[in-house]
């Protein structure tokens, strides 16, 4: 089967048409006709081979939504015409510890959808059907691609982490990922505190919401919500004011990063009294991505997001590298 | 009432004996006759005066055993004559939330029983019967000392990070702090891997209950274990190797510190990949103590203890700065 696609054939190259014989239909795999396919962050660090892990001719897009179109022998969970989503991560082992668990993001063979396999920039995708998510009806498809990397990102670590009605969580940086927090954390009915260093997110925060706006770039409006929050989670990728943040928290209190910071982290061992702590959060298992469409579909939460025809892809990451896309940008075929 | 103690005038001061006369009895608080105090690392921090919150004559102590000879108006829940054990706190808010919640050990206001308030080196102590522990009767005194500071730190821990038969645990230093945690370990069934700077505690440490003994002056050795551990219990305040006890955790996994390291710590951000977590653990709340030492007296945890007549506490803290103590050391009212 040919398939058609949109690749970059260099680092930081522009995204060109491109077309590839998609690999037999293995036993368990599903053939999704993709209708859309959010973009991610992280679609261009694989673009800029910024973790040297990309390979070229590359096709990026692991925030799929579309159709099953065929369905491998062994796949009894999924059927034709289903619609389905598949997010950041394609294959993992089944058989190891964390697998076991249901923690297959920790799967010491995990694979990505767009690392060593053609992704979501294109018609179609040959995928582990394992790994391709049953979309409740009442989630649009535009709205429900981000949830699947995106979304389960910072769902998971809120789920993790316990928060309920009772919980005060600060999330850092309203972006794509920030703002589909806010979206989760009000269903679950916590106490919102935004943080982001764009003071005119302030309104549509709020609106959210958000119960508590910060600016981020003023150290002193940070240290004027300590000791107020239960958890916080870090969205943006930057280096932050760690210390501010940790005493932000409650005692018992979680600053839990899902973006990856620079360097290295300095931490006073005096910033974690008050059995304060620090933690990764990465994507989430099946079982948590398939909770979180659940409660995505339940709470009616639907991420913004701006669509563009998947032929205007240069045009779409070009405002995503501008930081102009309010919040998460969906390439679709029209 | 006229206390006779060992106290010292000046920071690094040898103890002396010394005699003050204590405050009127509270209506919530005990008056305990001391037959057995623990010293514990922080008695030498507070006499050095290290974290500079020491007041002269100081009287250290704050593993404290002795018997119940007076009562105030307003306690119900201790008798006379009855056994009982202090550990390093002697109060809190008991109304903040973290109070409520029985975490009394983060209280915003709690206050430690030999800091601005004489300690256990000493024939009696009054203090608040709400930080009175009631001591099982299976629980030998001089055993029982080390675990109402030292062994509630080691044990909230394992109980917070969920510790059972199924866990694999890494412990840190197999000292005073160290050596309880194996024991505690033991009883709840977690396979135990103890790391230490001393290559002859191998066989002791093993004796004890680990199933592993790895010397941590070798860094290769430590990395032998990657990926092995849920917990690591880090009860030594030095600066370690922390990527490699990073690597050493399995997915999921957190290091838990007891002791504080010197410094700044220098975590790059990859080494918290795969969901893994640091965080600080400091004591415990009452509940957790209470528990801990039915759970000792349940599981016949037995401190390995050198103990000296009370007179002899500058020879027992000479020990004990020089580490010669298998493992804790404490002091008796013969």
């Amino acid at each position: 089967m040919k398939v058609s696609a949109f690749a970059t054939l260099a680092p930081r190259g522009a995204l060109l048409p491109y077309s590839y014989e998609a690999a037999d239909l293995g036993p368990h795999d599903v053939e999704i006709e993709i209708s859309h396919c959010g973009i991610c962050h992280s679609d261009l660090h694989l673009i800029d081979d910024d973790w040297k892990i990309s390979a070229y001719p590359l096709v990026p897009g692991h925030e799929i939504v579309g159709t099953v179109t065929g369905i491998g022998d062994s796949v009894d969970h999924l059927e034709l015409e289903q619609r389905v989503g598949v997010g950041w991560q394609r294959s993992a082992c089944l058989v190891c510890r964390p697998c076991l668990y249901g923690h297959e993001n920790l799967c010491a063979h995990k694979q990505a959808t767009c690392v060593g396999h053609r992704g979501g920039f294109a018609s179609r995708i040959r995928v582990d059907s394992r790994f391709a998510f049953a979309l409740p009806k009442g989630l649009d498809s535009a709205r429900a691609a981000p949830l699947l990397c995106g979304g389960v990102t910072v769902y998971a670590p809120l789920r993790r982490h316990g928060v309920d009605a009772t919980s005060a969580v600060g999330v850092i940086g309203i972006g794509g990922l920030g703002h589909m927090a806010i979206l989760f954390l009000r269903a679950m009915g916590a106490e919102i505190t935004a943080f982001s260093a764009s003071a005119d997110k302030r309104e549509e925060a709020l609106r959210m919401g958000a119960a508590h706006f910060v600016c981020s770039t003023d150290a002193r409006e940070i240290r004027a919500h300590a000791g107020s929050l239960d958890l916080v989670l870090s969205t943006v990728p930057a280096r932050l004011d760690w210390i501010s943040y940790l005493q932000t928290l409650r005692p018992n209190g979680v600053l839990c990063l899902v973006a990856s910071p620079p360097g290295i982290m300095q931490i006073p061992p005096d910033a974690l009294l008050g059995q304060r702590s620090i933690c990764f959060s990465e994507i989430g298992g099946r079982a948590t991505i398939a909770e979180m469409l659940r409660c995505a579909d339940q709470h009616g939460i639907a991420p913004q997001v701006e669509t563009r025809p998947m032929a205007e892809v240069n045009a779409a990451l070009s405002r995503l590298r501008q930081n102009q896309v309010r919040y998460r940008m969906v390439l679709e075929n029209r």
